[in-house]
């Protein structure tokens, strides 16, 4: 059989993928980072032993977080990205020419490193003029932004280690104070099958801050379950009411117009987790 | 770590499940039958070595493959089942009062007797007065069959060992005959993550002999890549266009009136896959 990772996605249920080979593996200052060449998935960043992303599935998630808030807002100017180290969001966040800045505050610098280095295709646009990284915290970053930023998008890891204050009401609060007055954020809220709490708990602080609260969804199929939600709020713009000529072509292979739509309406198990 | 079960579902990748006890295991006239307890999703039947269904999320699979074709029907009194042994299919039917017989047709009896024994609650209803279990060839039955029936679902294996007839274009035009007049069917495509050729293959032929073809997608997360898809081959009928008052409130814990619509709305790449 060779070299085999395998992700525990819970105490009793996994993934396995075969390995190639290990690029690179090191304990950085934050956390445990992997670069490994799979066979199935080509390139994957693993951070503490959790798949982060793949050269072959990475659109889905980097599409999905860029493009639904977007185009719900109607002229993105300044945005910013909180983790994504691999710039994978950034990457899609200047297909909007509306957007003239992009800040990326990531809290661990090995994660752009490697990825600039063996994940090209996702990382190579963190270079790019528009761009802004700053390696720092997230959560001190956005303490200190006062209505600066049009969207935020809070590309984290799980609410373990370095990101467990990133899923917290006092750091929405927070990007509510960073946002300008008609902005909107988006959070990765992990997975319905086996974080139900944490869905409904991060859904219920976000709607005591933000007027517009909405839940959406995309298949990603090295995150467990297969199933990722996506929690945003909003000051004024709905996602679920932007108008057809908001839309203009960008090149994507997950997100469409129809599915901008259609990924808020959730299997009934999983919009029981945003009722009260 | 103890008794873990692995799938590859593909030759590079897999999920892995901690197994509490093996209830049954045997090798039918068909297949290789095991019944085995997961930590994780319950009780869960593997067929040829490939997750079938589990206590826990069965549910999706059973819910999106027989409600989308029921509802698009006005009126599904005789239908049909083409395997589904395990009876969750079945089971769902049963929710719609207009139907008068639901026949199941599988080829391999012992997945009828392991699943009463061990998944009462999803084969619970097979010995309901409406239903009819055959132990016999779906693709024999199909072709004996003529203008019999309002809905099918075919509810097979993958297209290897005893599933293989069921996923070719004669076995679509059989269908086609044994449909009455406004007659529509569904069958389980796989996942396009894996299995794009089949799925762009299987629809290209049902829409060769069916004027409406349709592909639809659901989350299940035991199966490859959590994205399942199912082709809908409709002589009249159009899942879009089934109006308003056609729905009526059913048990459901997946399926709902608006994501009926919603898992018509496809993935770019995966849209790309029904287009000629």
């Amino acid at each position: 059989m060779g070299l085999w990772f395998t992700e525990k996605q819970t105490e009793n249920f996994g993934i396995t993928a075969k390995v190639n080979r290990t690029h690179h593996t090191e304990q950085t200052d934050f956390q445990k980072l992997d670069m490994v060449e799979t066979a199935e998935w080509g390139n994957m960043l693993l951070l503490d032993d959790m798949v982060m992303t793949t050269e072959k599935d990475e659109f889905v998630y980097h599409e999905m977080v860029a493009h639904v808030p977007l185009f719900t807002h109607p002229n993105p100017k300044k945005v910013l990205v909180v983790g994504g180290g691999d710039g994978g969001v950034i990457r899609e966040i200047l297909k909007h020419p509306s957007v003239e800045k992009a800040v990326l505050v990531d809290i661990d610098g090995k994660v752009m490193e490697y990825s600039k280095k063996y994940l090209p295709t996702i990382a190579g646009k963190l270079s790019d003029p528009r761009v802004e990284v700053r390696v720092a915290d997230g959560f001190v970053h956005i303490a200190e932004s006062k209505k600066a930023y049009d969207v935020i998008m809070v590309d984290s890891t799980e609410p373990v280690g370095p990101a467990v204050n990133l899923f917290t009401k006092g750091f929405y609060a927070g990007i509510a104070n960073a946002l300008k007055d008609d902005g909107l954020f988006v959070a990765q809220t992990d997975n319905p099958w086996f974080k139900s709490d944490l869905i409904r708990q991060v859904f219920q602080d976000v709607a005591e801050i933000f007027p517009v609260t909405r839940l959406y969804t995309a298949n990603i199929p090295t995150y467990p379950s297969g199933l990722w939600t996506f929690t945003l709020g909003s000051k004024i713009h709905d996602p679920l009411k932007v108008k057809e000529e908001r839309f203009f072509d960008i090149e994507t292979k997950y997100y469409t117009k129809d599915l901008h739509f259609a990924s808020f309406v959730l299997p009934k198990f999983v919009k029981d987790l945003t009722d009260k």
